[in-house]
């Protein structure tokens, strides 16, 4: 039997999205800038895929900009808007291509405060109050947890930049939760909101990234006068094409894939009851999202765990899969460690992360497996 | 009939490249960067990927870094390398992605060096020489101009760089010649070389760049430790195994390919000699790239041209096709206005692209409707 349980790093594409995918490669070959019929052809194709997207988070279609992925769209908010003197604001906790573009930043003259967070992963909305000043150019701050799961509330940041400052801009890293949780950019008082297409079955290497206004913003990638002069480059059709039936499929069945991932994570959670000394870092209740289920195996190593259960078929993850050299310095995970774990907690951490593509009848399976490791892995350490 | 002549814009995916997208979809989902079997079943195949295109340049594998294509690829060069009081040498007529990246950083206090070109396009290689001094870090030159098609001696420019400075990196821009004229990294003295798929019958949104020695060059995109820390985001897997397939292709037709092409462009411009009053700006000679013939029609403006010969089918471009907003400015080509020529010669030019999907039949018809809109439009604009 084969399980992924690791959806939160990548995605299977749907059938459906490789074919959308292939019929983009046949058919819409032509350059979109070109100014002949098959340029406008492909010119059009973008133009509807992005009505598609911008309708999913209420925005317009010239608000949708095409990326090669998220750790594009973090890159481009932050070097773009960012200049030296200015302030931003954001958490500790962050996907690293924000918080390796913030140690970057900081060499350029830029102030950044990083919010405290609670032991569940909640920012301090009082702090984030007291933290916005003139100088304070943007808030960055991440839809859902990619490690833990943990859920911002984004209306409330939203109201409280809106009424703090007219200057200060609010950027989403919505890579973890777009497609997956309602968004509304218009309602949430969002500026800039990045999208990485391979989270949600789509195609890798393709994401968009929504501009509010892009007059305050420098290109990341310069050259011609493509994505409304923001983003240089032929713009990968086929891959846009994929994303946006993938955006489409995800959204439309949001809530019918919410609640069937949710049973599953309940399941699982149930069953762990049975299983001593671990820590759950992501509750199942409202504050976190039901597709990501992060677990303290006290007295293991998550590295070793998890090959453990790959050998039984089950694939998971011990945190960001993108970020071994930081987790091999600090002895694990950046996320559980700001989330105030012990060394132990952080060091037996595995994040379990589901799709719609899972069942429930797989908890049973991986419980068991995990069950005999663990016994087997705390007696060999003993 | 259909007649696409505008293959330096962009190529049709080969239909094995649409498949081996399909395939790398299906199979090869996981995230390279996962620790699992799935997750290096994938590394496996990038690794396999960098493989194949690291031998059509005579370069190792690890010196291959997949980026999203060629405006990535040389916004990456030229901002991680040109820190500021640094000295840059390149030509006037340069892609979009270098000419805006340089005037971005221009501000930056980087001095740049445009050298002259002669009316060919050809660069002074005795001005290169004088030129170099002990602030150069960088002399960024692109192989073929991807308008006029006029190719550049690296092998000349790679000789005079070693032989001048230490401290002198060599980058070229080899968009329009990858995988049509041979490239060797090493005997060429190259230390960067962009490269972008679609150029070459493989998918949008997908290239590579050749870096040496990454030590000096700082990260466009940061975040994980992805491409040997040089490009972060999860790699776009199917569609670098795409690309892998058309470069092999590619690289394995060449001198067929070349040889076919060369003919195509010979009898176009044996049958051209019919033709009153127009300028050839792609000789047919060696210095001369002959996928690329690009004609000045003296009396008529470019784009009217361009419109006339869509309504019988024919594909062409005025020039780049990601800078109409500058060509509007200037009044047409900004490369064609480099060489010298006159305002109705720059207005009146039309580029013709070939590719080895082209064949010499079509010259007949697109000559034979050339001949027709050409006595039409400058009858009416008398
Ligand atoms: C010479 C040259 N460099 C760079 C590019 C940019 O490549 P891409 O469209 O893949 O960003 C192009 C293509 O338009 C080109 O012709
Ligand atoms: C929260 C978050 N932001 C950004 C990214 C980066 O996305 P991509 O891999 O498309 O660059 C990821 C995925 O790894 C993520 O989980």
């Amino acid at each position: 039997m084969e399980v992924y349980f690791d959806n939160s790093s990548t995605t299977k594409p749907l059938d459906e999205v490789i074919d959308e995918v292939s019929f983009g490669m046949k058919e819409f070959y032509g350059n979109p800038s070109s100014l002949h019929n098959l340029g406008l052809k492909s010119e059009r194709k973008l133009k509807e895929c992005r009505g598609i997207l911008a309708k999913t988070i209420n925005a317009s279609e010239n608000e949708i900009h095409f990326t090669s992925g998220g750790s594009e769209g973090n890159n481009l908010v932050l070097k773009g808007l960012l200049k030296s003197g200015t302030h931003l604001i954001t958490t500790p906790f962050e996907h690293a291509s924000i918080l390796n573009t913030i140690k970057k930043l900081e060499e350029n003259n830029i102030k950044v405060t990083f919010l405290e967070i609670n032991e569940d992963g909640k920012i301090n909305l009082e702090q984030l109050k007291k933290a916005i000043t003139k100088e304070t150019v943007l808030v960055s701050i991440m839809h859902v947890n990619n490690e833990v799961g943990v859920i911002q509330d984004l209306k409330e940041i939203g109201d409280i930049i809106r009424a703090s400052s007219n200057r200060t801009k609010f950027h989403v890293d919505a890579v973890q939760s777009y497609g997956k949780l309602p968004i509304d950019v218009k309602k949430m008082n969002i500026d800039f909101l990045t999208v990485s297409a391979h989270k949600f079955h789509g195609p890798k290497g393709v994401g968009f990234i929504y501009i509010k206004n892009t007059s305050s913003l420098s290109p990341l990638i310069e050259g011609g006068s493509q994505e409304f002069g923001i983003r240089a480059g032929t713009q990968n059709i086929s891959g846009i094409m994929g994303m946006a039936l993938a955006s489409k499929i995800s959204n439309d069945n949001m809530k019918k894939n919410y609640e069937k991932v949710f049973q599953i994570k309940k399941k699982f959670v149930d069953k762990l009851s049975n299983i001593d000394n671990i820590k759950i870092n992501s509750l199942l209740n409202n504050d976190f999202s039901p597709y990501i289920l992060n677990v303290s195996f006290r007295g293991v190593r998550g590295e070793v765990l998890l090959h453990y259960l790959e050998e039984s078929g089950i694939y998971v993850s011990t945190g960001s899969a993108c970020s071994s050299k930081e987790r091999e310095r600090i002895g694990g995970s950046y996320v559980l460690k700001s989330l105030g774990l012990t060394k132990d907690e952080i060091s037996g951490g595995i994040r379990f992360s589901f799709s719609d593509d899972n069942d429930e009848s797989e908890i049973d399976y991986v419980v068991d497996i995990l069950e005999k490791g663990l016994k087997f892995l705390r007696r060999i350490k003993k």
